[in-house]
């Protein structure tokens, strides 16, 4: 059975599956989501109006045997920064999508009813019914579609924030445990719920699966991509054992970890949010506490930790660095306990826990309550942000958004994104990866802290300008195409550094699809999705001024080493030099 | 006496009086303003920080006896756009500065403190001193520097919310019965209250005065000007009789009233708000209304009327159309009354009244409360507005981001800036301005009412693309050049229709500077503003495709003409070929 197209349209209510077209053939995750969008959404269109598309695509590897392959992309022309957008996450939804042959979902149009709508996808069939699940979090509406469709159901949803339109609004999608992961960044819940999309449900029942040019070869491949994934210090120990916040200490070592909104590169309150402090507290509390928790089948980093409340109970489940810093070191918060509540809270209501962790730093920055104030925080998010004040509005609107209303400064954003967790004056690629990528502020676009910080694929000084520029190009071009093969980008570690567990993802693509690609054809694939991204947000109105980092970056110094954002205009610029 | 540039830093609290570089001798308000925020402030910079700049600058020909020549301009970056900005008024402080021989004053830096300062301006004396006017509103800083400095002090200040720095926060400047005018557009309050200035106090006494290089041909051809502007039945009756506000019926009759958030282009509700009804009502109930009030001394059009309440009070003083057409026909709004307290209140707390009814308008599109609510509106503008709760932040940013915030499509703005008073699908040629504009949507930048409604200056039919983006190409040259003399805009009227009264224009420059220019000069000046301007917006980040009206102009037809906006991008940016 040849892969299809499933196209819907939620102002008539109809679908229909279409076969792939020619163009499409070698295109999964970003680079078809980002194909599809540019060459079918006007790039000046209102995100939430019903020019805009959204479209959800597994990676070309995912469904296969290849460990790591089963992230979901998301597209849009994105409501919270006005560019193309691509997020990807893991959880059940690509591999069954795969295995059922659909290569990708558009959904268009819009509906004018104020109606909430599910959508129903088994092999042949497509299904939108209405629902009376708006208004419920995410967990809500997983714990339904379970229960009336069966545990195995892959579910997509978006909470009260994407029906309520917040441009910070995220889209949920189920893992193995029936908990969530976020397509996290840049509004695409919004989308979804302008739609009036509530939940989609994916019935995998007779999937066709899919089948291999060469499976011996993909076989082999995948073994030896597999064996690299376990043998490198990174992904086969670092991350399993901490999950990603084992970076909280490393970041505020390196001073490089943004505390109180930016104003330094180490917190005096590290221990308290750390991944050593956060493993310890998963094996001393037990329970439904999990250190090492797959967020796909077929994970074999598991960074995923499941972290339990003072009787064991499940506080917080994929409870990662970007959320902890976020809530944490940069609103001057030390405390585990609250920012898993607050993490749990977002997953629920779906919103990005950086995008609302950075906003309400903003929100301390201008007087709205103080830096530390977790209780705040918290009151914030359950009074606010979940019922929809004009306050919880504006928090769920972003930190750019914020920062307008209420006259801010020192706003550390990039094209209306906020700046994750990595201080750009003190690892310098990063903050050529937020100024320069066609995602706004983005660390997974090009993640420098491989070289800047870890060591992984070479060194770089992070303090220092030198080859940074190359470094951020090199990653964002590998990653362009690391995101369309449905791999986590946490396999980069390994790759960076295993000449053979490149060569095997290279294998895996050629024996899955008969075709005998190079090494440089795969980072050609990632130029070109870069380039039909950045032509995206030209056509949006974006041109090489956009692609800078906020004023203060280069005005003020960052304690401890005392660095700055130094890079000239011109030199961002030789970035796009490809 | 020299002319002379006042420089004054904040930052350190100094000030300096300069010589006028060569290269700014030809240039007066806009022209000026604009070419030191081009040349001085960098185009990426946050507009609310040390690097932005607020320049104030009388016309040309401000301080001469030219009727309607005293326009103060002032310039910055926007807050509200993110685009350099320009906005200009009338009151008393133009001529003022232009007998003390201040061509400009230049304003950088911003002080740590959190303090407010005034500034005191004398012959050659300038003074920074702590104020505790702060929070006051824009009538009692008047009232105070009036009773302490004397009733001939000319006075620029802010409101509360150029202090809570909202975007849509305007300056005041005070007229010659002790009342406001507005600099309204693009947030120059919040530059202001980013400065930390509360106020600047003129005192003209000792004004060396002026001197003309052929003071007998420039009395002769300011006599052919004057006569020119009583004699053209717009400047010298319609104006003066109704006001502004005589647009009201006028463009509900051609269906280019945008009503109930551009829904449609006529308001059933346009009698209880017309100019016929206010000038029926100034007269009726008398008092201290006024239906003949210049805003600036040598006004002779005297269009700004002065609206009493019931009990004969003032009730509003330069109570404009875009103004009642904001918060009246855009809201569903038909009572006058409700309008001309809501047009006090935002005098006194210094916010502009169109960027505020525009974004009332959206509110209710949001659902925040519902068309025709003059209590709500009324409420949130004394209840939230005033006081900066998140809500009154909210309206305070403006339409877009409000929009952005609950999530709107209909959203009626360019670059960020709220659209005026006329339907760009029924009044084109005000669509091409507003799209090309490099203020973002403004009516005054090319006022092609005139041509498309007024038959003033030839006709072109206003729902037909024919010959729009030549009309709007060729008004907004001559505005930036009439922009930068000083003088109103509304002299336009008989300008464009008076072969006589374009000459005595120029006239007037050559006999006050012992010029030669042409005609053909003065359009150069015009154009050459508007590329100096839309080069640092180019460098601010904005391409050609911000040019553009929001997606829904081009997606629904408007009542009663059933119009729609059908220019294609390239039409539109043909504009800038010149």
């Amino acid at each position: 059975m040849s892969d299809r197209v499933l196209r819907i349209n939620m102002t008539t209510g109809t679908s229909v599956f279409e076969p792939v077209p020619d163009a499409w053939a070698g295109l999964g995750g970003r680079g078809l989501t980002s194909t599809i969008i540019a060459g079918e959404v006007p790039p000046t269109c209102h995100a939430l109006g019903s020019n805009n598309k959204l479209v959800l695509a597994p990676g070309l590897l995912s469904g296969t045997r290849a460990a790591n392959s089963g992230r979901l992309s998301a597209g849009a022309k994105s409501p919270l920064t006005g560019t193309i957008k691509e997020s990807n996450a893991g959880g059940t939804a690509a591999r069954m999508l795969a295995l059922m042959g659909i290569k990708a979902i558009i959904i268009e149009g819009r509906p004018e009813e104020k109606k909430m709508f599910g959508i129903h996808i088994a092999r042949d069939k497509v299904r939108i019914v209405e629902t009376d699940l708006g208004g419920s979090g995410n967990f809500a509406v997983v714990e339904k579609i379970v229960a009336e469709e069966g545990g195995k159901s892959g579910v997509l949803s978006i909470g009260p924030a994407g029906e309520m339109l917040m441009p910070s609004a995220n889209i949920s999608v189920k893992d193995p445990q029936g908990r969530v992961r976020s397509l996290g960044r840049g509004g695409l819940g919004a989308v979804m719920g302008s739609k009036k999309i509530k939940y989609i449900a994916i019935d995998p029942a007779d999937a066709p699966g899919l089948t291999y040019a060469d499976e011996a070869s993909f076989k082999e491949a995948a073994r030896v991509f597999a064996k690299a994934l376990t043998d490198h210090p990174v992904s086969g120990e670092g991350l399993p054992t901490y999950g990603t916040n084992v970076l909280l200490n490393v970041l505020h070592e390196a001073g490089g970890l943004p505390t109180r909104n930016f104003r330094t590169g180490s917190f005096d309150g590290h221990e308290g949010i750390s991944g050593e402090t956060m493993h310890a507290r998963i094996e001393e509390r037990g329970g439904e506490g999990r250190v090492r928790h797959a967020c796909h089948p077929g994970c074999l980093i598991q960074c995923s930790q499941v972290y339990p409340d003072k009787d064991g109970k499940v506080m917080a489940s994929g409870f990662e660095y970007e959320s902890v810093w976020s809530m944490g070191a940069n609103c001057g918060i030390d405390d585990l306990d609250a920012l898993a509540e607050a993490d749990h809270i977002l997953d629920d209501i779906g919103v990005d826990t950086v995008e609302f962790g950075v906003s309400i730093g903003v929100a301390m920055e201008a007087g709205i309550l103080a830096f530390g104030d977790a209780a705040g925080m918290l009151r914030i998010l359950k009074e606010d942000l979940s019922r929809g004040t004009p306050l919880g509005r504006l928090v769920g609107a972003g930190a750019e958004c914020l920062g307008k209303v209420y006259g801010v400064r020192r706003v550390p954003t990039v094209k209306g994104q906020a700046i994750p967790a990595y201080d750009p004056r003190s690892v310098k690629g990063m903050g050529i990866t937020y100024a320069t990528s066609t995602m706004g502020a983005d660390h997974t676009a090009g993640y420098t802290v491989t070289s800047n910080i870890l060591n992984v694929g070479g060194t770089v000084d992070p303090l220092k300008k030198e080859g940074q520029v190359e470094l951020s190009r090199n990653l964002q071009i590998a990653t362009a195409a690391i995101d369309s093969t449905g791999l986590c980008l946490f396999v980069a570690f390994p790759v960076l550094d295993i000449p053979e567990a490149f060569n095997a993802v290279v294998d895996m693509l050629n024996a899955r699809f008969g075709l005998s690609l190079t090494g440089d054809d795969v980072s050609s694939l990632g130029a070109s999705i870069l380039k039909t991204e950045r032509e995206f947000n030209r056509k949006a109105g974006f041109n090489e001024a956009a692609d800078r980092l906020p004023e203060f970056f280069s005005e003020e110094i960052l304690p401890p080493h005392n660095t700055i954002w130094d890079f000239t205009d011109a030199e961002m610029d030789a970035f796009w030099d490809f």
